[in-house]
């Protein structure tokens, strides 16, 4: 999408095989930086850093991460290595496995010589996928928007949960994709963007790529959804998901849950947007499968910010010597979920309405 | 309660009726200080500004600053003057209208030379009502934790958002109250204490006040308590209420309706603990009548904070140029409320409960 008018991409690949850019999410929304990734350990650190976070992201990074690592060691221990190191930096996100795992499937049968080119070759039809993926994603999800703004006669409020937009993915995003398109084709949309505590990434990043791209927009405290949900305020909700079980429950941003069960007690209609590689077809209770990552403490306590000097600073704002927890996911049951919106459509979320969307995973099921 | 071991309370009056001392709560958690109020229009900028702040300390300080008010002109126009002043500082605190009323009922009967000194007598009576009556609460609410933990045989987890603490009465305060009461008396308590944006009062003065008296207790972020309740770890909800309908609707800092939403979905008790000046007998639907205070924007994109340094900094976090909205309060229904924990007892959430224990109210509703 763009920014300022110019269109951006968040990883870019050199020409040469031998490094990749992508936008250091950790500078945003107070700096626009690329940052170059030239080995495996930088791209690992890149993602255990958040400077690349958004599971589609994630994925795609790690893919060329694995690339990055061969050039160095393609051997079959240097494979191994790459891979348990890129695996090991986000235990939660389903698209990280995935990612490597379809570099890594025919690495072994490629000449030695020959994996670190082939790798990076690899990860870059990943990426073009996924900018794929998330524009189909925008055009399914789109229709559901042009349906509601037709039945409300109105601009559309639209609810979003931590960022899922074009920062997350390559391009388009998955949650905001349905937005751009509906944007793009003048449907009148506006924003509710829920801050997203700990880490921030609806305030920063959400409001950062939706003001950037020119949508209408509203930050509000995570707090506040309840709230303009029994005011009529909210008509719909879109996130994203990190995993998604084979029966239709949504592992998202921590808080996904509470702004779920309130759209279910308000009737508004309750949106997860993904694409494919997030469904876990092996998972079919995510509260009591899916692992949730405990992250540290530090980021509920301290907080980074920019200055009234234009300088940064990091503050503390949890009373001294009280211990944090810092639960980073939440799971979203089934039964709170209208639909899952996919690069192939919109299905029920249920076993039944992915499976129609997924037939080839029935025999697989 | 305690601080290090000191009792203290929040606002103590001088003995010559010239002035109240309170505690600057804006200077907390990271500092502990005390500001002295000596006119009408320190008292209201106290409230305006919450330096003093939680509905029962924000009736008192009224009720304070009426009798300085008077001390400068205590004729019915000065009265009308200090009424008007105050109660125009919080429009959502149904206390700050109460306490008010009550102090300016008799003054009009009593000679002007003698008004201040009633009303600052009358002041002191509130408060110490007010003390009285959080700690009835909390030994009401205090018999719920030690049935529970009966049947649960283990440590009690109890969930509290923003603060109800004795930081926001005069002591022992209202959602609190039980968990003081229960620890006192041996019952191990444990709180998880939700960090309550965009003001942070939870992280900032639930954990300092917890932390002071040394109740064991946890810092999470708003987000993160649907999931603790899915997983086990919350026993029961405790919050406070800035307002309560005679229907039994909760209204309470924003983001509360999200806690007792997945308190319901997770089948956890959920209570309101509250004085009966917290009940607004002439409302009934709170969802549609209690006006919700809208704050500064400002609030949610700028935190204020302790830098590492020792020294203080406001950092903006929201990406510039992105609009915010920040209602400060939600109203949750009283059909997702286990009940209402008062002075008088604990009363089912609803007309005939509430009723039950005030029954003085009967001829008036």
């Amino acid at each position: 999408m763009n920014i300022d008018g110019t269109p951006y991409r968040t990883i870019l690949p050199a020409a040469d095989g031998a490094s990749v850019e992508v936008i250091d999410q950790t500078r945003l929304p107070f700096a626009f930086e690329m940052k170059r990734l030239a080995t495996l350990d930088e791209a690992a650190v890149a993602i255990r850093t958040m400077i690349v976070r958004g599971a589609p992201l994630i994925g795609v990074t790690a893919a060329y991460g694995l690339a990055l690592g061969l050039r160095r060691d393609a051997s079959d221990a240097g494979i191994d290595h790459a891979v348990e190191t890129l695996a090991a930096t986000r235990p939660t996100a389903i698209n990280l496995r995935w990612a490597l795992d379809r570099v890594a499937a025919k690495l072994r049968e490629v000449e030695v010589s020959e994996r670190a080119a082939y790798a990076f070759a690899e990860a870059g039809r990943i990426a073009e996928e996924d900018v794929e993926s998330c524009h189909a994603i925008g055009r399914h999800g789109a229709a559901i928007l042009a349906d509601l703004h037709e039945a409300k006669g109105r601009r559309l409020n639209v609810l979003t949960h931590c960022n899922a937009g074009w920062l997350a993915t390559v391009d388009w995003g998955t949650a905001l994709a349905p937005i751009y398109v509906a944007h793009e084709a003048g449907i009148p949309v506006h924003v509710y963007v829920d801050e997203t505590r700990p880490r921030n990434q609806g305030a920063a990043l959400t409001a950062f790529e939706l003001n950037a791209h020119g949508v209408p927009h509203t930050v509000i405290s995570d707090n506040a959804g309840g709230h303009l949900m029994q005011h009529g305020e909210i008509d719909v909700c879109i996130v994203g998901s990190d995993r998604t079980t084979a029966s239709g429950d949504v592992c998202n941003k921590i808080g996904t849950y509470l702004k779920a069960l309130a759209a279910s007690d308000n009737r508004i209609p309750f949106y997860a947007a993904l694409p494919f590689s997030t469904i876990d077809w092996t998972l079919t209770d995510g509260v009591a499968q899916i692992p949730i990552e405990e992250r540290d403490g530090r980021e509920v306590s301290h907080l980074t910010g920019r200055l009234a000097d234009g300088g940064f600073a990091t503050i503390e704002v949890v009373s001294p010597g009280s211990p944090v927890a810092n639960p980073a996911f939440d799971v979203t049951p089934a039964r709170l979920v209208t639909g899952i919106i996919t690069e192939r459509g919109v299905a029920s979320a249920d076993a039944e309405g992915l499976l129609a969307l997924y037939p080839e995973r029935r025999s697989a099921v």
